[in-house]
């Protein structure tokens, strides 16, 4: 499958940092879906860089929805998303080309690719791609709410600064639909503001980890074994560019506690089965239970800082020293949020549609 | 794809707790590779339940190649391997058949499956088709060994105990591959020992934290965005049951760093590029780099506890206590790991392949 | 995917002729489906060989369901059906083994497996591994019978012999599932099993032409472009062995008319929209039009005969004469109608199911 | 996957055909392959009308290749391009909208859209979305020629008149590689352009049937039962519009011969293993055996003619009659051999890639 992921619906993705365009096709959802261009602008303004705690390179998402659309809604054809790539100023890579950033996927490419990889400002591993999937995921989150599905990420973790947990889930993941920089509470979000600026002042970046709900799924969701909705989502989260890790539920935690403290007791009342606790996250054996869906990602310091580094030109093959110029993120956690917002999205539609059948999401 | 994994080498797992037999299919190994029954069935036994810290119960574990092995090596045709079910007293499950175990998948199988489940014994979401796996995982950890591939899990973290790190790879790894109870330091084994007999006195369970190391992969394996190495493994280890968490390199520690700490700064010697950390775990942007690839699992407590429990009965829809009798597992950390391993090996052999072709990995 | 087809419902196939078993998996059929033995033995015994016309050879068929069945209806988990090999007298190949049989993938197995292929009777590509697929077809075939969707196969063409055309397709699709020889005109019927005859008698083989009538479908079923009807039943026919040409609605006919005779007015009467003539087969864009579907597979005649040809000994590399001993089918094409039937089933499955969701088959 | 095919090189066609473009993406091919976009635009022009016999529509073609190529060679990401679509006068369809052409998918697509697909002249079902295969098939035609692999198709009836067989593959392959009407025999040609004028003149459409031989495949490529050669391309093949049969090597004219007229002897000289004949098209058991490879296409007329036509307006559900307006293509044979052309390329490519792996195209 390569750059796609998924069965019933498929996200694709493709383009290059300093290409023509980068972009995605969503192929697979319901005909009938109202698409609305201002929320997929407004889904992007999310990942863009803002103000001092960002990159100040501006990047301008225009996006063309080329195919899939008809009269403001889904056609149930692919929907192929290009984003034009503007102000790719190409310039002289030529010392820069060889000289791996630590952390990197520079050398890796190279490795895989031989060379000819289009190394340009991270090419096809560069950040920029994300783009497409916001715009496309932005489709799929606006099809789920439809469907009372909701989605909603918080920085938990920033600079050692914690948000506070989720509350009321539904009052929580609206605040967070708006807000640019994901927190529940605001002190907090000051403390990580401040952390990003001090790595920003030190040349250096920081990393965090980010918390998502989703409400509304029904239990009996997602398939045994491989592709369950742990599977599936992990699959799709860990391509979020410097995702390390993923917990649902209680995660690592769990590893220190005892059954009678992990397990979630079942409770029905008005005929309605939940559980007392959410340790596993809403997932057992990988099928949904109906309580929320809980799930961390941890994300990795920005690897490009501007602190001098050891590293090597893998072309000459040869140990130097790597200082990089330019304009770069001091963190990159509160412009990833949406991304995982997005692509959990449309990994949730691809478990709902195979569920529920191609037209399900449109009806 | 539902219960399979994989695109090049493709893993099908079948079966039921108490129906005639599980097992699974390995379906694009290369020809030519030696198939050794011994192994699997040593392999199988670092599965099954040992002394005092496992369930009484007895599996045997005999397997059935079907097919796809002629003269003690692979065809390069699928692989069926059956093993019968034994001893399934199918006791009367009448009462117990809808009181939901927390933490089990009895309700959601319920949810999922209308009430069709055969839900004896957990079924088709019970531990016991990971026999199958680990059979079918026997022949790609042998295939990768040929190939100076080699995969070692520890238990890093049980009841509180941790095991020390990884040091020599190699030594570590060997001393893994004979070891009933999989720790690196004797002391920390003994003392996790000791947590689980307490746990089981309680009539409890414990989770733990199992870390694997893989040498010998060679840089520039894995497809970027979904079927990156991260991707793939992180979908195939959510597959083993219990796991709530996954993590590569530095994981959720990274979250904590800064860039200058977490970065992997490369270094040339001798023609050989390699990082000096390896907080990446030996991947980058999806890709190996040639470092080791390092993961930790998070393994939740045992579900089944003797103690008693509130939970619902499903179908009558009304709240009672489960007390579970029977014989249990304590803890099924210590079994997880050939589980893990061997489900890695074959993810692995799945990039690889699609990697190198058809037929590397018989050459 | 190798030996697997379907995304929904998703078929795999293992075995050698002459090994431990052969079999077949069907995953992903809804949970709650009824599954009689006594009726995927009927459709085996469709497949024997009987009478004169048939090879000699006893072939019993009794078939294990390992898995997916519970209180005999589907639970939704993989249908695991091992169908154990017997009286496989594996005699002495020496001789027999490079010698590739004409029209045979002795060959082409030795090519691709490089010589570790078991090549007993077969190996891998033998007819014998239908079996798996009709007794996993006969769950499918029942399924959709529950849906009013009926498949019907009859020897169109066979030793210059044409079978009368579909009449009232309700009672010639009946007709035929009851066939033991499967033709509409007794008469004709007989032509066709004189000419088989003749054939054993000159130590020769025929091939012959089967036509298919699905009715029932409902309109809209099927993808554009590559998940069209034609795409994915024209994919599964092909594996039919001797399948050397399939054609849907005119066909190849279809490139003799022009477009005014082609072309299949729209008619609407009682609120029921049909075409007036079915050159399209029921299909137009890969899409059911709500016609029924009607397609033909050319099949070649049986390639082991007994007459002496000129072939090579591709180990030794040097020509030879291979005169085929042992039993021999003079005739597959009746004994393949079931077959087709049976992938003709679970590839509708898999695209009403892709169409209508996981749980529609068992409604 | 719908509107996707292949697994190790995959592609996905996008667009409507008065949306904002249509294209294709191109992932899985190697890093490495020189782009020549002259010879995108040559194999586009094979594709576009010209001359008497086609639709004096003019279609430019232009297109942008957004991804996947840097410095004239592929990098190995996936190769996006898009096609704009110009000059499309979305006129009012209003009356036309809902009157089903005969033969076409418009009444298909309006049953499994519900109404919202893009109906403007064809939508997504338009032949016109077929550039898009062929500029992403002109990069893998050119992979395939450095790897000594052609293709070539004539066409072989047309009007009742036909072209002579293949002679020397080499040669034939070179000359239909120029030719805009791809015929052997010119005077052949001239009778086949005459019967699309008569069909032109009488306001009515012709089909035809296109055979292609690719020669140069070493033998062991394809994988047994649903990933053979046979399997792979009868999925691709019938993804072209009006393809309604498909035939390997004797196909349907193989069920009236016998055994021993259709088997292809073995025959080796000079170390070199061929068969005498090729009736089997270069295919044993769905693998190559070294032969060239052989198959056939039944393309039907035209659906949209002038002639008057009975429908049904299948909003209204009532009867109507429909005389098409508008440029429309008598025949589209000689236009659809690119395409098929085309779409072997990208099919074989996905095959070989498998086998060999991810890089060898680009060796």
């Amino acid at each position: 499958m390569k750059n796609s992921m998924g069965s019933s619906v498929i996200l694709t993705v493709f383009g290059e940092s300093h290409g023509s365009g980068i972009g995605a096709i969503l192929d697979g959802m319901a005909p009938g879906i109202e698409v609305d261009e201002d929320f997929i602008r407004f889904q992007l303004s999310l990942r863009r860089p803002v103000g001092d705690i960002s990159t100040p390179r501006k990047e301008q998402d225009n996006f063309v929805i080329e195919s899939g659309v008809f009269n403001g809604k889904t056609t149930g054809t692919p929907i192929c998303i290009v984003i034009p790539n503007e102000n790719t100023r190409s310039a002289d890579y030529g010392e820069l080309r060889a000289k791996a950033r630590p952390g990197h996927a520079d050398y890796t490419a190279y490795c895989k690719y031989h060379g000819f990889e289009d190394y340009r400002g991270g090419g096809h591993f560069s950040g920029r791609i994300t783009s497409g999937i916001v715009a496309a995921g932005a489709i799929a989150v606006s099809a789920l709410k439809k469907k009372n599905i909701y989605i909603g990420t918080h920085i938990k973790k920033l600079a050692a600064a914690c948000d506070r947990d989720f509350g009321d889930y539904s009052t929580d993941i609206i605040k967070l639909s708006k807000a640019e920089f994901a927190v529940l509470d605001g002190d907090a979000g000051e403390k990580m503001k401040s952390g990003i600026l001090n790595a920003k002042s030190d040349g250096d970046s920081v990393g965090g980890v980010l918390e998502t709900a989703v409400t509304g799924l029904p239990a009996g969701v997602g398939e045994p074994w491989f592709d369950g909705v742990e599977n599936i989502l992990s699959r799709a989260l860990f391509a979020v560019p410097a995702v390390k890790g993923v917990e649902f539920g209680g995660g690592f935690a769990l590893s220190d506690m005892t059954g009678s403290e992990a397990n979630d007791a079942f409770n029905t009342a008005d005929g309605v089965i939940t559980t007392l606790t959410n340790n596993n996250g809403g997932i057992n054996g990988g099928i949904t239970n109906g309580m929320p869906l809980i799930f961390r990602c941890a994300v990795k310091p920005t690897p490009t800082i501007h602190k001098p580094q050891q590293t090597v030109d893998f072309i000459k093959n040869e140990n130097v020293t790597l200082t990089a110029g330019g304009r770069h993120d001091p963190c990159i956690v509160h412009r990833a949020r949406v991304v995982i917002d997005s692509i959990t999205a449309i990994a949730l539609c691809d478990l709902l549609c195979g569920r529920f059948g191609t037209d399900w999401l449109g009806e």
